[in-house]
């Protein structure tokens, strides 16, 4: 079934103030995600947090539930916090990795950079980037020749990167990773909401993901998987959560979670996921990556703009610049005339790059990324603004 | 001037809901503050998140101004997190203690015993719990005496203590670290927002408050104070927040943060904190302590209820016991007259129990925690209610 573009900017008020094309950096929450989190705010204000809290039980436990569906997980393998960078952190710094080598793709988000960076030092670890192959994507090949030496402890793959169309063959890396034994961390903070995604066709053993972005969900929300198997082997922090209930058994990956944390905004992002799950995560995928190819299209028209985009798999980001204009002053052109974009360092082009992610290393360009609800008409107006 | 309680009732829509006697929990958010955090998320609706953040950057720098101006600090000296025990431990993990002896207080929270716990496994440290004198206070001499064995690297108390009415002699505390040089950790979380605070009187190096207990702020919200001084000693942690602007200078108490927040609940913090300025820590203070005493006397005359508070100066925290009922039974019995009251251990008797926080140590006692916008009638209900 495809997707009722007009039910959905019914669904969406923010479609009727703007173009808004920026759902890699915060997208527009769908009219029952807001309403979840304000009316759970309101009730909050009316009997207090822990009483709301307390009436909003099963749904808060059915948050772990949707998630779990979203991603082909279970409930016991979820953590719901705050921040994907946060989350993503959290889980890796306690795998400790049984072999030095760590591998990482060029698309690999900055902060996973600066946290591997430092588990390098603690640990005496060797971080390795893949090669890209031809289309801006992990070589498997390479990855392949790596994990043959048998000294690998730990594979770090960003889905897709935050300036940046290329999909990464993350079920490729993953079978390679499961083949070798070899833990499989995938940062999915820019594909899950846009992307089908299963941990078991991914193989991945974590994988994070955050509400903001394309799952339409509030601000401040965040979730991590961790494989079953790998939850024994999770050390603690200093800072972890505790209680018996959560060190054993089921919900052992909470212990990743924070004590306190905003409730009305998770009750936002299980609502998301619903919501996301209601429409069918391959119609989104669809309409969204032909929403892209079509800009894609536009752009490539205009003589000033140049895309940027890679990748034999694309998907809803759309990075590009213009001719003697810099990024951010094209954002603050089209914002002028209400169209919501946003500026993102393209993925480096040398592997000494990925690992020392220095502002003066990156080539920032401008960054318009669809979702399913924006349409034809939007992206005439984004080009005919850049023309 | 003396707190308009008729004024703050009309402030407090959930006052007309339930007696709340809650505010050590999660207290009931004054309208401005509810009214803020919801505003916020519907523009996030209407323009997207990252949008409306920017709209509102003066706003959230405000939120630092606020916290600076309760707690007698400066902005570039506060971080805003989500959770108090993910702040404190952020903060302390940071600190390595120049010398090996941690002394700590009988009130110390759990959890911030579990993160101490394992840093002096980390780090080899020695955790010392220091008497208490007749009230239940802190002994001071022993402080004192601790201190001038020259081998102490830091001292953290809990103002007041989740279960417990004992305010700490923290000034005096204070008095003698900053004496002795060494670094002093306030919980607040207990204090904020029910007792006027001034990091320079209290000689605190570190304070840690949040939202939701007496400043009535939303839920998923807290800060730390990092004293200047301090601040360049703090390590660098695996998942901390980076930025150039924020490594140095002004903001680098902002490295605790994480990445990504819900900035809506971070609005209604601020809120909350004015609205708390507004109407004057001290009159807050005096009204909170009045009514608590009321309460204290009218449980005191009830047979079958005896009074577990001690402490010289005693806050809004009420905690008792109903002969031959368990907390949990009485807390429900409570809620089924609309009366909102939580339960929470006791600060334990024995120095070994306070660091091994299990909940087989510890005595559950129910607590009735008040606020300014209670009211005598109230606590006439909670009597007539238990009797």
């Amino acid at each position: 079934m495809a997707i009722d573009v007009d039910a959905a900017r019914q669904d969406t008020r923010g479609t009727a103030h703007a173009t808004h094309l920026d759902s890699a950096g915060s997208s527009l929450m769908p009219r029952p995600v807001a309403d979840a989190v304000v009316a759970h705010l309101r009730r909050e204000e009316l009997v207090g947090g822990y009483a709301a809290a307390a009436e909003a039980a099963e749904r808060l436990e059915a948050v772990y539930s949707s998630l779990a569906r979203l991603i082909g997980s279970s409930p016991g393998e979820i953590a719901v916090l705050e921040s994907g960078s946060t989350a993503w952190a959290a889980a890796v710094s306690r795998l400790r990795p049984a072999a030095p080598r760590v591998l990482l793709g060029r698309t690999e988000y900055w902060h996973n950079v600066l946290v591997l960076r430092r588990l390098a030092r603690r640990d005496g670890l060797e971080l390795v980037v893949l090669d890209d192959d031809a289309h801006g994507q992990v070589d498997v090949a390479h990855l392949r020749r790596e994990l043959d030496r048998g000294d690998v402890g730990m594979v770090a793959l960003t889905h897709v990167p935050m300036g940046g169309a290329q999909v990464q063959p993350a079920a490729e890396v993953g079978r390679a990773c499961r083949a070798a034994g070899v833990p499989f961390v995938l940062d999915a903070c820019q594909s899950a909401g846009q992307l089908p995604l299963d941990v078991q066709e991914l193989g991945c053993d974590v994988l994070v993901g955050t509400g903001r972005k394309f799952l339409r969900g509030p601000r401040g929300t965040a979730f991590v998987h961790v494989r079953r198997e790998l939850l024994d082997r999770l050390e603690p922090e200093l800072s972890e959560r505790r209680s018996p209930a959560r060190d054993a058994g089921e919900g052992r990956a909470r212990l990743l979670e924070s004590w306190e944390t905003g409730v009305a905004a998770r009750l936002g992002l299980g609502r998301a996921v619903d919501h996301a799950l209601e429409l069918g995560p391959e119609p989104i995928r669809d309409r969204v990556r032909a929403l892209a190819e079509s800009l894609r299209g536009r752009l490539a028209a205009l003589p000033a703009v140049q895309v940027h985009d890679r990748g034999l798999v694309r998907c809803g980001i759309v990075t590009f610049s213009v001719r003697d204009r810099p990024p951010d002053r094209v954002q603050a052109h089209l914002a002028g005339q209400r169209i919501t974009v946003s500026t993102a360092p393209l993925p480096p082009p040398a592997a000494e790059q990925v690992l020392d992610p220095a502002p003066e290393h990156q080539t920032v360009a401008v960054r318009a990324s669809v979702h399913y609800y924006n349409t034809e008409e939007e992206l005439d107006r984004l080009a005919a603004a850049l023309s």
